[in-house]
C-alpha cells in the first residue's frame, strides 16, 4: 500500500511538472509570437535613434530622451510610471576632434579620432610634437616619451571568440593611458580603438584621470588609421603631428531613471528588476549600445500588457541614466533601494547589443544558479539556452554589491558588437529587428519564471 | 591483483583521454587563432562577391568563378586540384523585369520584382490584365482567376524562430505557384517575396513548370510594395498591372564541380566531402548563398596546408557547381563516386549564410550522431555545440542517397538569412567577417575530428 502510494505520489509530481512545463512553454510561445510579429521594438528604436539621437549624460538628447521613456511606458496600462531623480556628469565634447600627421618633406594628413568620454581638451592651439609609438602600458614606463605625442598601439586581441575578454583586456589601456602617459612626460595619447571591426570610425568610451598626474589630451584612432600610422612608425619614420580636443566638463546636472512598475499580487514586497541604460556616448545614435536593451525592457512590459499577465512579485522596468561615464543611475537605484530596506530578489539587465541571443549570464549561488538551470529547455526553442556563470551588468551592479542581489545579463552574441560600439556607425541600421525582438522573448521568458516560481 | 589491474587500466584509458582531448583542443585553438587572425576568408569572399558577381550556371561569371576556385585552392600546396565536368542548364533573365500597377483615374506605379528563376518571360508585350488576390495556393482552386494576373499574398511566417521553417513552408509556394494558377486560367503569377527583411529587395529562386499546364510568367514582390498591393486589393479597389519578364533557356551547357583532394595517409580509401556552392542566382553577389561556403570551404584547406596537418583519411574539399536550378555538380559527384565504387564516410555542407555559427545539424545513425556528441564540448569555445538531428545540404544530398553516406549542415544563426537570400543586397557588405570565420573554424573542428577517430 505504502509503495503504491509512493507511486501514485510520484505519478502525480510528475503529472504537475509535466503540466506547469506545457503551461509555461505554451505563455512563452504565446509572448514569442507577439513580440515576433510585432513591429514596436523596432519602432520604439527608431524614435530613439533617429528622432533623438545621441543622449550623453547631461545633454538636451538625454531630457529627450527621458521624457520618451516616461510617455512611451505610460501607454502600458498595468504599471505605473516615474521618475527617479540623480545627480548626474555633464562631460562636453566641445568641437569637432583632429588628428593630423605630417611626414617631413610630404603634405600633412588627417587621420580619424574621436577624443576619449572625460578628456580635457588640447586647448584652441591644440597639441603638436612628435610622435612616438609603445604596444603597451608597460612600454611606457621604458620609452623615452617625454614631451612627446604617445600613440599605443594596443590592439584588440582577434583570437578571443568571446569578445567582451578582449574589451576587458583593452579598456585598462583606455581608461588608464593619460595617466600613466603622463606621469613620463608625454603631451598627449592617442590610442587605438577598441574595436576589430572592418572600418575606419573612432571608438571614444570613459578614461578617468589620475589626480596625481597632468590631465594631458586622450584620444582614439579609426581601425584603417591606426594601421596607417603603425606602418610610418615602425618604418621609423618621423612623424610628427597636431592634435585638436575640446572636452570639457560642466557641473553636475539632473537626469533621471525612468521606471515602470508593476505591484505583485501575491509577494509585493519581493522585487523583479530588469533593464538597460538610456544614455548613449554624443558621437552616436547608440542603436545596439543601449537602445537595443532599453526597447527590449520595454517590450517586455508591452507583452505582460498585451497579455493580461499579472505578476506575483514586483517587477520594475528601468531605463537607468548615465552608465557610460559614471553609472550614477544605477548607484541611485541601488542606495534608494537600500534606504528603503526594500527585498530585491532578481536584477536583469540586456547590454550587449541588439544580437541574436545566446543566453544568460549569472551571477548567484549554485543553489539559485541551478534553480534556473532547470528551465533551460524553456529557453531552447528561442536560442537564449546558454547559460554561464558570471556577469550581470554594469547597472545592476550596485544593487548585488547592495543586496546580493542574484544578477543575469541577457547575453547575445557577441562577434558584431565592436564593430559599432561607442562609434559612428552604432545606428538604427545596424541592428536587425529579429534579432532584438528575439533578445526581449528571451528576457520576458527569464522575468516570467522568476516571477512565477521565485528564486 | 586484478582490481588493482583494472583500477590501473581504468587510470590509464582515462589519462590517454583526457590528454587526446587536450591534443585535439589544443590543435583546435591553433586552427581558430590561425583563422580568425588571418584576413584570407573576407579577401577570397571579396574576390568572388566583387570582382566576379552573380555566377549562375552557364553564365559568364559561373565560368570565372570555375577558373579561381581552381587556381585559389592551387595555392596550397597539399592538395590536388581538379575538374569535374558536369552538364549545367543554362536559364537566362533575358532583360529588366517590370511591373506596373493601375488603380482606375490613377497614374500607373511600377512596383519592385524579379522574375523566379526558371521561369518562362511574359513575351515582348508583357501580360496585362486585372489582379486578384489569394492567402495560399488552396484558394487558386475557389477563386475565379481566369485571365486574371494572380497575387498569391502568403507571407513568411514571423513566429517560426528557426527561419529556415518558414522557408520551407514557402518555398512550396514559389516552385509551384504558377503550374497551379494556370491549371485554373490565370495568365500570370506574382507572389509575396520568400523573406521577412525589413526592405523592399525582391527575393527570386527555382520555381518549376507541370509540363500540364501552360507555362505562364512567375516572378516576386518586394516587402513593402507586396504590402502596398495588399492594401489596395484588401480595400476592394479594382487594380489593373502589366507584367514585363523575359526568361528562357539556352542549351545546357558544361559547367564543373572544382575539388581539391587530399590523399588520406592511413585510409585512402575512406572519403571525407566538404563543400558548398559555387553558383549564385544571377540578380546578387551571391555572398551568404554561397559565397560564405566556398570561403570558408577553402579556409579549412588553407589552414590544413598552412598547420602542415596530414589527414589520414583522404579529404575533397568541394566547390559544387548548380545548386541553385537544378543539382547537377551534386548529383555528378555522387554518379561517379557510385560509378568507381568510392567509399564515402562522412559529409559536410556550408550553404546556410556566412553569420555566427549555433552548431551543426546531424543526419546519420544514433550510433553515429553519439560518437558526434562526445566531441561536444570541444566546439563549445567556438559557439557550434548545437549539435540536432536532421539536415545536411543539398549538394551532398544525392551522396546520402547513393551510400548512406552521413551528412552534416553547418548550422549558422538564422534571424538575418532571409534578408538577404536572393535578393540584390546579398553582398560582400553584409557578411560580418569574425562571423563568416567563426564557422570556418568550427567545420576545421568538426573535419577534423572525423579524420582522426573515423565515423
Amino acid at each position: 500500500m505504502k509503495r503504491i502510494l509512493t507511486l501514485l505520489t510520484a505519478i502525480s509530481f510528475y503529472t504537475l511538472h509535466a503540466q506547469t512545463i506545457n503551461e509555461d512553454s505554451a505563455f512563452i510561445k504565446q509572448m514569442s509570437d507577439n513580440i515576433m510579429s510585432s513591429n514596436k521594438a523596432s519602432e520604439n528604436l527608431y524614435h530613439l535613434t533617429k528622432k533623438i539621437g545621441a543622449r550623453l549624460a547631461g545633454s538636451d538628447g538625454m531630457y529627450k530622451a527621458e521624457k520618451w521613456g516616461l510617455e512611451t511606458m505610460q501607454t502600458y496600462k498595468n504599471a505605473n510610471v516615474y521618475y527617479q531623480q540623480c545627480m548626474v556628469p555633464h562631460w562636453v565634447r566641445g568641437g569637432q576632434d583632429k588628428f593630423f600627421i605630417k611626414e617631413h618633406n610630404k603634405k600633412k594628413q588627417e587621420l580619424s579620432i574621436v577624443a576619449l568620454g572625460n578628456s580635457l581638451g588640447a586647448g584652441k592651439k591644440g597639441v603638436s610634437g612628435e610622435v612616438v609609438m609603445v604596444n603597451s602600458l608597460d612600454e611606457l614606463k621604458t620609452t623615452d616619451i617625454k614631451d612627446k605625442i604617445v600613440y599605443i598601439n594596443y590592439k584588440f586581441d582577434d583570437n578571443l571568440i568571446r569578445t567582451f575578454e578582449a574589451y576587458g583586456k583593452a579598456s585598462v589601456v583606455r581608461r588608464n593611458a593619460a595617466s600613466m602617459a603622463a606621469q613620463y612626460g608625454a603631451k598627449a595619447v592617442v590610442i587605438h580603438s577598441l574595436s576589430h571591426g572592418d572600418n575606419n570610425f573612432p571608438h571614444t568610451g570613459a578614461m578617468a584621470y589620475d589626480s596625481a598626474y597632468k590631465k594631458i589630451p586622450a584620444a582614439a584612432l579609426g581601425n584603417y588609421d591606426a594601421a596607417t600610422l603603425e606602418k610610418l612608425l615602425t618604418s621609423k619614420t618621423k612623424i610628427t603631428a597636431e592634435l585638436f580636443t575640446h572636452g570639457y566638463f560642466l557641473p553636475d546636472t539632473i537626469g533621471n531613471n525612468v521606471i515602470a512598475e508593476i505591484i505583485g499580487s501575491t509577494y509585493p514586497d519581493e522585487i523583479i528588476t530588469l533593464g538597460g541604460h538610456l544614455d548613449s556616448w554624443d558621437n552616436c545614435e547608440g542603436a545596439h549600445d543601449d537602445g537595443a536593451g532599453i526597447v527590449q525592457t520595454i517590450e517586455v512590459l508591452r507583452v505582460f500588457n498585451e497579455l493580461n499577465y499579472k505578476p506575483k512579485r514586483t517587477i520594475r522596468f528601468v531605463l537607468f541614466a548615465n552608465e557610460e561615464n559614471g553609472l550614477r543611475g544605477g548607484t541611485k537605484y541601488a542606495e534608494d533601494a537600500k534606504a528603503k530596506n526594500e527585498n530585491h530578489i532578481f536584477a536583469l539587465e540586456s547590454d550587449a547589443g541588439g544580437f541574436t541571443p545566446r543566453g544568460f549570464s549569472l551571477s548567484m549561488s549554485a543553489e539559485k544558479m541551478n534553480k534556473i538551470l532547470q528551465w533551460k529547455s524553456l529557453f531552447t526553442p528561442y536560442g537564449g539556452d546558454g547559460l554561464v556563470s558570471g556577469g550581470g551588468g554594469a547597472d545592476i551592479g550596485p544593487l548585488a554589491r547592495a543586496f546580493k542581489t542574484p544578477l543575469a545579463g541577457l547575453q547575445p552574441d557577441s562577434q558584431r558588437y565592436f564593430d559599432f560600439h561607442h562609434a559612428a556607425n552604432d545606428t538604427y541600421e545596424n541592428v536587425n529587428p529579429r534579432e532584438l525582438k528575439l533578445g526581449a522573448v528571451n528576457m520576458a521568458a527569464l522575468i516570467y519564471l522568476v516571477d512565477k516560481y521565485g528564486l
